[in-house]
């Protein structure tokens, strides 16, 4: 018995379960040491405005570490930004592995840090978990799935269905590294430094919006699976908006740029873990870029589009030539197990 | 392309994915469409005691479908019950579904309808989701993770290091069921009805057990991975107690015990998925039993054992023959994939 691997035995909730928790799991999440053995973790709450958030997410990403993060950072990544485009304040985690039998536990032991990690920068606490084992052949290394709860700390209702006519739409950065640093990592390219991951918690980023702009801030939402062009075809559809885009207007990294070239790949479907659409009321854009512009993660941001009251659901680009395109959600796959 | 199969692009967050979503999904599970494709649920909580409790479990049952239940159903009872089990009111759950590239839709419909029924008959809502596709190979046919939170509507502290000396252990009803339905859907044994997975919602019957014996209820615990025996060995040693337990008194069904024989299992490590162990003062022991066998799930509920100060973390059982064995945690995996 080789005890560098994960056996069948640690997903029994026997001797080895109690064992994986016990050495590896919870003094590396010591959030969960705090619910014990319990079923569930006791929370309490801190404000009662009454209105809370619960999101859900499962990850899947191939390779599971990649230029600029892991599995395990990307998971609460993308769990602690789904709280935030609603406007909540993230604070607490589960985590449910599903571990392939005979991965490592020094892989496993990296991708807890990044874990950990990940949820001390962004303020929350992993409170709660579940371990299953699943034979050999029967997952691919290790699946996370990750939920959240954040509270409302305020009375403001930022959805997808909040878009106005004459709101402006802000990118908070470059579009696609997400998607190109995992394309790049699993097919081994060589793309260079330039091509890493945007994974990152967008939290702090909202709240600095919201001090800034308050109510003039009617949409925000993290353009991930299907990229850009996915997500605020979306949200033209959920508020019955017109929406145009700019090209130029839209920050690509140039090596980006170049593998997106050299794939086929539009950076407008190309995914993104660390990066918010903002739409935000005509007179407030220039106050929501300022605020956004001051935060590490968003000193590239740019308003890439207006919205307009009709026809309902219509995206359109504005491309570099000045002529028009239509922008549609993406179709089949382009780049399977991004997140 | 079939039209009956998922298909990578179902996971792409795009076109597919909408569609998956809109004409599959969320008809099925209404409570998602409620939050409608924003990143999170908003929830108003009705009570503000100010405690909520919040819970994970992912699901990985091979087969998915088994005598008595489904991947689906096992997945709403499963998480329902981690919350009950710390005395918290369930009321809304979280769904991640990981998919296999070529699963049927008609499976996962049915396996929709059963967590929407499940969530039904144990009166909470299913508020939001995600769905990934794995490419074939990559998973073994589906794996769901469910989250769930659950409010606190009373001062009591159920949990398991509150065993105290002299409490009496109910077991709710019959002890292996799950498991041994499992595997014998597995192995595509004969059986006859009589084997049949017990699972089940156990929140009914908890609101009934705190309202006949209040505070003098200490422990609650779903004996589920390592059976009965893994947790009450869990529950000595968290609580620093000794047990003993009765093995003439533990429930079993004839037709488990001769599967059991068959297999050399021990039911009492064998998983359970409706049942819940309780500790309760000993003066209170009777009305905690009389209560538990009102109830529909715990017509054939028993006294199985009995709490005493030392030594901390002992655990032996009473045989038949009036011997004593030591009874430990379940050592490596004696079913995979039960839950």
């Amino acid at each position: 018995m080789n005890n560098d691997l994960i056996l069948l035995g640690h997903g029994s909730g026997g001797r080895l379960s109690h064992q994986l928790l016990d050495e590896l799991i919870i003094p590396i999440i010591s959030g969960v040491a705090q619910s014990g053995q319990n079923d569930a973790a006791l929370l309490e709450l801190e404000t009662l405005t009454g209105r809370l958030a619960f999101t859900t997410d499962s990850f899947v990403v191939d390779p599971i570490f990649f230029p600029g993060g892991t599995i395990g950072s990307l998971a609460v990544h993308g769990t602690v930004n789904d709280l935030a485009m609603m406007g909540a304040r993230p604070l607490w985690l589960s985590v449910g592995l599903i571990i392939e039998e005979g991965f490592s536990k020094g892989d496993l032991t990296i991708i807890l840090e990044d874990m950990r990690k990940a949820a001390d920068m962004a303020g929350v606490r992993i409170v709660t978990g579940d371990t299953k084992v699943v034979p050999r052949g029967k997952a691919d290394k290790i699946f996370i799935t990750t939920s959240g709860i954040g509270v409302m700390d305020h009375e403001l209702r930022i959805h997808g269905a909040n878009a106005c006519p004459g709101d402006a739409i802000i990118i908070s950065g470059t579009v696609g590294d997400h998607g190109i640093a995992v394309m790049a990592g699993r097919e081994g390219l060589e793309v260079g430094p330039d091509v890493i991951s945007d994974s990152a918690s967008l939290n702090g980023l909202v709240t600095e919006l919201i001090r800034a702009v308050g109510n003039a801030l009617h949409v925000l939402r993290d353009p991930t699976r299907g990229g850009v062009a996915t997500t605020i075809k979306e949200i033209a559809m959920q508020s019955g908006v017109s929406i145009t885009l700019y090209e130029t207007a839209l920050p690509v990294k140039p090596a980006v740029r170049g593998v997106c070239s050299i794939l086929g790949l539009d950076p407008l479907f190309v995914a993104n873990e660390g990066k918010l659409l903002a739409f935000v009321a005509a007179e407030a854009a220039d106050s929501a870029l300022a605020a956004i512009r001051c935060h590490p993660l968003g000193s590239s941001a740019a308003i890439i589009g207006t919205v307009e009251a009709a026809p309902a659901g219509r995206v359109r680009m504005e491309t570099r030539i000045g002529g028009m395109r239509s922008v549609e959600m993406l179709s089949g796959e382009q780049l399977p197990r991004i997140c």
